[in-house]
């Protein structure tokens, strides 16, 4: 970047430049283990708490594995499964090879989830108990079918293991010395995500590196969020890869609480013991917390920032969260543009309003 | 970014993409000034207290008297002054019109001044008087003599007015309509900023837009700034552009508190009026800071973060700036990295062994 020609800043410095860098979030969750190896990273049921290095290790052994298996660049990885460590493992994992994650709406039909997966032609499915069954039915309607990898998540009773191993015996697969490097070029693609196909079939949504990570960025600004922020998974990975709050979690090397059901008590019950600070949720997920019985609601002694999009929640919802110490911000964003890209910039004065 | 072909993700969408927005810092002030138009941007002595919008309209005039000067792409235009508004302005002005912001360490003598102004092909310098003399017998030396405008600053009495005019009238000739856009290519040129020249004659290091902009927000979230910081302009605008702090300021939507003179008494007594709670300094800031008089420290209720580069400070300086309550952050970086580059990530259990 220095020079001492005449004109220096005619040097048309660009991509194709020695130092440049591509902005990838792949490089947060690297600085997240080199840097705070023992903070937690991630927490689940039944008393799974990884550290950001083991979750990294982890991480390096899913692309390792996929690696092993062929996958790389242009390649597609579907995932199938509620809020869990593996998920969040995957938008890690998966782009590393230079694949690509199609996180899959587990509300979806077998029929509308076979579309995606021959659309977005998956070579792999990872998938959980709770939805092996429309994965299985999905499968038999594909021509090509994906090489299937069970989660076999102990926070699920049912559903059958129908896939060619687990996860944990196909990520045993994978070294954890693999070379974790950023893509060659930002604009490369790390997911894609359908939209719900309300007018026809689903569309496929790309997003790229650079992308990515300008919006985990853009989170922790226009949230505030600060050095490790406590995290609950209560909005859906598969949803705009949770607004890219997989990547800003590891930008701010906080900790992801996972949640398979967006259930009153299990919210309320973690933000106690985990003294949760951050989570996002439609306006419906608000109104289910602002009903709950008040001994739920009771012992909540530290703030919780909420971040809920969509059309804005009804005054009294608001206030019901406002009285138990919930900052609510309002957001709005949509597939295609990552997630939030419309950030309702609280104005001190509005405080003044309400006394 | 949507599609309906097969392989969606090889679209190949890059910097020639229609929706292609470039990175750049000139955003941050506008967005400022169109969200938060009426909070405190700029406070300097004398009762000088601009808005978001009012600090912006300036900018605005100075692009377009710049503009009507016939200073556009690729051209120079040079700053030499303490902290004072006019140089937070030229940082989004200047680039505003595709010029390049070369902001002079107020340090240099008349030789090495002369030097850097001829090497970056100054077409303007903006002087405040205290500085007017040693510009004045630098331009003597050139053979191509820019225009040169004064800052008639009233925080400081002395020095000759040497230009063709001042900063007012100049920025009276200007537009506050004048349309603000974006570069076309994030990677052109923002700022030129000299190296010191300990090993020959100083070194012009290019900043780009996209640099500047990704510095500012990495300031931000590895500082855990917060919205709407109160920010004291102690560090020099010209070192590195202030470490990015203009930038960062603008996209924080925080205040600039100018000051002229790096002294304990006004900054103690700017701490304690304008409750500020960011500033950055070298360590010997630090160390004045620490051995002013006892009276000045005291009546400080909230907490100032610090920001300090270079050597480590000695533990008896950082110890003392503990007692008042600021919080001290370590960083590190050069001229050629924009600022600070690396930074002391704090690790909550370094507080216990100090407990």
């Amino acid at each position: 970047m220095t020079t001492s020609n005449h004109n220096p800043y005619t040097l048309g410095l660009d991509q194709n430049a020695a130092n440049y860098v591509p902005l990838s979030p792949l490089s947060f969750i690297s600085r997240a283990a080199d840097v705070y190896p023992n903070r937690t990273a991630v927490v689940h049921s039944g008393g799974v708490r990884r550290t950001w290095l083991e979750t990294f290790n982890r991480c390096k052994q899913l692309a390792s594995a996929l690696t092993k298996r062929g996958i790389g660049k242009g390649d597609t990885v579907a995932v199938m499964a509620p809020n869990l460590p593996e998920v969040f493992e995957a938008h890690f994992g998966v782009p590393a090879t230079g694949a690509v994650l199609n996180a899959l709406n587990i509300r979806l039909d077998a029929e509308a989830i076979a579309f995606i997966l021959q659309h977005g032609e998956a070579k792999v499915v990872i998938v959980d108990r709770e939805f092996s069954e429309v994965i299985q039915r999905a499968v038999r309607m594909m021509a090509h079918k994906p090489l299937v990898i069970d989660i076999d998540d102990p926070s699920y009773e049912g559903g059958e293991l129908i896939g060619t191993m687990d996860y944990e015996a196909f990520i045993a697969e994978g070294d954890v010395d693999y070379a974790w490097e950023l893509p060659e070029n930002e604009w490369d693609a790390i997911t894609l995500n359908y939209t719900s196909g309300t007018t026809g079939d689903p569309k496929g949504v790309v997003y790229h590196h650079r992308g990515a990570y300008l919006n985990a960025m853009s989170n922790i600004v226009s949230w505030g969020m600060g050095h490790h922020p406590v995290y609950l998974w209560t909005l859906p990975m598969f949803h705009c890869n949770g607004w890219c709050f997989p990547w800003a979690i590891a930008a701010s090397v906080g900790v992801s609480v996972c949640l398979r059901h967006v259930r009153a008590d299990m919210i309320y019950n973690l933000i106690k013991q985990e003294k949760v600070n951050h989570f996002c949720g439609a306006p419906i997920v608000l109104n289910m917390l602002n009903n709950a019985d008040d001994e739920l609601k009771a012992g909540i002694d530290h703030e919780v920032k909420v971040m809920t999009a969509g059309a804005a929640p009804p005054a009294a919802v608001i206030e019901g969260m406002e009285r138990m110490g919930f900052k609510v911000t309002h957001v709005y964003g949509l597939t295609e543009t990552y997630g939030p890209s419309v950030v309702c910039a609280w104005h001190d004065e509005w405080d003044e309003k309400n006394t």
